[in-house]
């Protein structure tokens, strides 16, 4: 099985406001570092998983929707927790929906490692049918 | 399948007196970082694997019992090797042991990435029945 | 010349209302990660330039004031832009003033760097007179 | 399950002559930072998955013989495109082919994961018979 | 003082043709990841040392002078050695021939670290008149 | 100013007896990663602040001398304490005495940074005469 995996970040505010939450039931923020990891059981026709430059697109396109705001705000998030568990799935899925046709039927999963803190990290993980 | 980790460290002497572990055999020391994942299907009802203040309490109270001993003397070793392997499960089985019934129906494996020098770590990873 | 460094970070929101930040004008958010350094030119009693734990205590105290906050609010911050730059200075600062006497005559210098994303961070250092 | 990982790197030059590559078709070149993980069902004899100094060097040996060289001249990879993906498969199937049939019987899988930047890597992990 | 960095990478390959430098006299090749710090005494009217998106964009500007090149056929470096040691001066010098009036007015110092493996790296530093 | 950097680390035993430290008088261990840099206002014929591997070397001869110790019973530290900032200074003094007098003659500065958890390191830095 072969991976790959590309690297961005993310800044953002966003409150959890549940009690469970503790102190992060305020308004704060997080730097986001997402890892965007693309698996298959082959390469491609120049010997890769994905285009890197491709593959850093897609990861940037849907990070952009998320940078510089508010996710209390975010009509993405509206009546949703955005704990980091959460942003993963909402970032794997979003990449998994704008791979093309053709790197689709190649792949065999998409993860995504957020990580909010050097001390805590969360992923998400999903199978390409 | 979602994760969440946690990291922490501690500081430990041990020794491991067989001929294969070389100049390993005398009395030396490590700063092991401990990673510690969790993995669940679906999330619980905060919107997270485990609660991160929950599960860092968790590795921390595993790894008070470590935190600056000589492991050639602690009775959880007696008459075993210390290697970085063992240590993992050590960690990795010590955490699921203290996991209250709740969160553990709802998990799937726990896992510990232990680091003992920039060049070399182990791992033990359990499937929680 | 001695130091002694001790890392902890926090998870912040703010704004820098000011056009020249384009998108970071709006309320967003970090986690910054400090690491605060103090500087001697001769090693105290315990052949330390100053306590671990005392130092990290202190930087604590200073990170608690801004935890989970948002900052555009937060009475310190009144009428002034929190520029990573900005912050680095606030938490030397803080951290100097909390210095005790005993430990204040023997340092030499203070300077806290501060990463708000793997790629770029900022520091303010100050010399103790 | 455990494992055991090690971690080295390598300097050379390659160039990729697909236009799908871009700017990178040019000869450029590399730092890759290889993390060599081997998997097992159970410890061998000294509560090791394997001995780390054999494991490093076993790693090693297989850089060497790419160490400081011009990949687009090295016989290995005559006719083929020397991509991270490609590359951590040749790692990995290279210290497969030179594990001691002790060490290979309790083995289950051998990974390796070849970082070519801070933000993007590669891997490719095979299984053992 | 002040300082702000930022961080970014370029992959080339190069030789260092001198019996000193022993298996790195062939063509080989190098991620260097290139850390730009400017030095401040007092902040800008937008409480920075200078704007992150300009300070990343005149690093981004020089670095793509190098990027996937071939170092030994660089009109910059005819005849000269592309030690890591040469080419954070190149960097650094650059960075500051590049610096608008404005800002240049205010800095003291330009610095660069640039990184060759996780075990190595150079730097050079360079204070502004 | 230029610098060069070379990192090596140490896994070694040892007890810090005076009740200031806490947990930390009984015996324990730590990894320390050691970070020695030298410094020059000019590079030498190969342009270079020192040679990689003469410099690697004289870290690895070094840090040979406590690898795998037991520094409460090593003769250099006899009535010492071993502290993060002593043993700074015990590396970069041994490798300021090992360096060769042509090499000692263009250097400005020596200095190592040895980090003992991922959140703690402390510092020493000599001026050459």
């Amino acid at each position: 099985m072969y991976s790959l995996t590309v690297r961005d970040h993310v800044m953002v505010a966003h409150s959890l406001p549940r009690p469970a939450f503790g102190p992060a039931q305020g308004l704060h923020g997080a730097t986001f570092v997402a890892e965007l990891t693309v698996r298959a059981r082959e390469l491609g026709e120049n010997a890769t998983v994905l285009d890197i430059g491709v593959l850093s697109g897609l990861l940037g396109e849907v990070l952009d929707g998320l940078r510089y705001r508010n996710l209390d705000e975010h009509p993405a998030f509206e009546g949703k927790l955005t704990t980091t568990e959460a942003l993963a799935r909402h970032i794997a899925e979003a990449v998994a929906d704008r791979l093309e046709p053709g790197a689709r039927d190649r792949l065999v999963g998409v993860a995504v490692v957020l990580r909010e803190t050097p001390d805590a990290w969360a992923s998400y993980s999903l199978d390409l049918p």
